[in-house]
């Protein structure tokens, strides 16, 4: 089962509506398929410019790794030369730290990912998991 | 002038509304703001993963060069290298062909860009015509 | 409101003056627009070749991410490999010290950013804050 | 002998000077040392925010194969795929096109480069030339 694009759009809007009634700053948010490819993106108005590439981060590296956010910060944290290696072989597109949230099916098998930056690492991954829920999905931080 | 997530949103269905309407293959569409940077992607249900690629360098070599699509290709027919070498300085991410269409404001400025890829460039360019219309924009092929 | 190459140019002679009155090592000066994108820049006689680069990725850093080169700095300190994740996604051009100086307009936007570089990262951020204000402007160091 | 940055400050003002004498679009004007580093740039308000690049190119292929842009265009056009191939050991930061304008002592020592970009690539030489000759400098087109 791949994510539809009704569905990103569903994880989007629920991720940005969850952010606003925390009180969170702008917040961007990515959808990413089981290849790490985009399907959906959206930037906040008063985010910075560079969002794109930091959502992207956080959701690619958890898809091409199998790894969400938090198993990824504390894999950095504990050795921080291979996740700068895995960034290496990854084009530097790896940010390894919590909202990146892992997408799995009924039966656990992974099948895209979200990205959210824009606040703390934690709030921007609660902001993903309503996102997420809301879309009748599983997430993994 | 910037281009609010709302007009961008409004840019992106309008987009593949006209798509489905002119029966074309599935689309993909990026709205980038002034500087280039994503504010919104939409990837429609089976259209090829690698689209995010091409419809971002559409439109970012349009705001880069302050120049859309179709000059671009004419540049690009007539002196090839020229084209290629452009690209080299902006990291490979040009795509110069129709289908990346400048956004301008009532003075003309330019205030970011739509890329649309998925069905011929000229098919593209217009899908993205339309949409930009919807948003009350004024568009540049 | 952008930042007119007018402006930037009083950024950077300013700046430049105080680093002479403060007896400081030849300075560069860079200054961004919104995007991230290069208006002026002057590097003086005596400094080293590289210094465009260390300039600029000062004042990118701070534009992509909307954070100031302390604020940079701190999430640095704490959080090193997260910064270095950073530095990948934007193509190696961060430089998360201090001598990147936001620029904001009235209402708080980010309107630019203003890069320093060629004495300790404290006095180059102390140079281009006079540079600032000289052009009317509000910085964030 | 080096190129000033008083020298390059006078190279700038008179190209720009130059151009809005000729009429022609908004300039962006770089000078580039005898190593290809940056020594100064201005991007005049109105041009696409990407003109760093393109003006960078141009005087950094210039300086790196101590050939100028009309030279480069010459081989780029006998010889395409040695061009291309020159892009890449460069980085794929050269723009082989006129525009690009190798500096000289009197001895004929290369010591440095302009380049000028926004106008047809003719145009943008002639406006280079004059900032040239304003600054006691001689140019090779």
């Amino acid at each position: 089962m791949g994510i539809s694009l009704r569905k990103a759009r569903t994880i989007i809007r629920k991720t940005l509506e969850k952010g606003r009634e925390m009180e969170l700053k702008p917040l961007s948010v990515v959808v990413l398929d089981a290849g790490g490819h985009v399907i959906a993106f959206e930037r906040e108005d008063g985010a910075a410019p560079g969002r794109f590439a930091i959502a992207h981060g956080k959701a690619y590296g958890s898809v091409m790794l199998g790894m969400a956010g938090t198993a990824q910060m504390q894999r950095a944290e504990g050795q921080a030369y291979f996740m700068a290696a895995v960034n290496g072989v990854y084009g530097g597109q790896v940010v390894p730290v919590p909202g990146g949230v892992l997408l799995r099916d009924r039966k656990g098998a992974v099948i895209g990912a979200v990205g959210v930056t824009g606040d703390t690492s934690d709030n921007d991954a609660a902001a993903a998991m309503a996102g997420i829920e809301a879309a009748g999905l599983a997430g993994e931080i």
